[in-house]
């Protein structure tokens, strides 16, 4: 009954991802999108990406990052800025004021998440933390 | 650091989520959208939901199951019957075809589920299960 644990694992982390975006959109209301969160933290952990990392590191479209990076940045929260050694690559970075933004959001972000998984104990969290880890990791093998 | 492992824990379930999401995208393609195979899923678990329970498991608004239910009754795979005992509730059943569909779809997206879990041991798709459903428990519980 291998298939059954499988089916079982799938329907909890499509529900556990549902419930969890949900409570995030909630409290990320009026400030700032979740989309737009993901592209400052993204940035915020590694700053200088291209439009090119970017979709593959959130998963969206390559149409759907340019929509969002045009809008933070008529926004002012980041720039497109060309490399500085090769010019036909363009970089995305914050600027000050995506910098106060994700100053501001990652923690509460994080706050947020500590609120939501407090159902786990630690050791239950860390061993999650593996297995997601473990299982991201095959999965962009197969794909 | 409890909140880097929080943080962590989502931003691999959210991959996860993504990646699976976008296998089984592909592999239904053609045959069956995902949102319907999902709704004739939870029909054939149990037969005679009403759109209110639909909505709640599907975790999609009630405008949403309406919209799907609407089109899987056009395209003869559900149809809304009154329950027997309160005339007023309307329930939705699988129609002969949408059983076919049933039989058909459900082992194949659950062998497609262990193909995409197969970087997991028994042991670690079992501790995976127990940890997700723990966790989807206490999310549901908070909100």
């Amino acid at each position: 009954m291998s298939s059954d644990i499988d089916t079982s694992i799938w329907v909890r982390l499509l529900e556990c991802h549902n419930l969890v975006l949900a409570e995030l959109r909630k409290s990320f209301e009026g400030e700032c999108t979740l989309a737009r969160f993901d592209l400052v933290a993204n940035i915020d952990r590694e700053d200088g990406l291209t439009l090119a990392e970017l979709s593959r590191r959130m998963l969206v479209t390559a149409g759907n990052i340019t929509g969002l990076v045009d809008r933070a940045e008529r926004d002012g929260v980041v720039a497109r800025r060309p490399d500085a050694s090769d010019r036909r690559l363009v970089r995305v970075h914050l600027t000050p004021r995506g910098q106060r933004l994700a100053r501001e959001l990652i923690p509460a972000h994080a706050a947020r998440l500590s609120t939501l998984f407090k159902g786990l104990d630690v050791g239950e969290r860390r061993e999650l933390r593996r297995l997601a880890g473990k299982l991201r990791a095959s999965l962009g093998e197969a794909s």
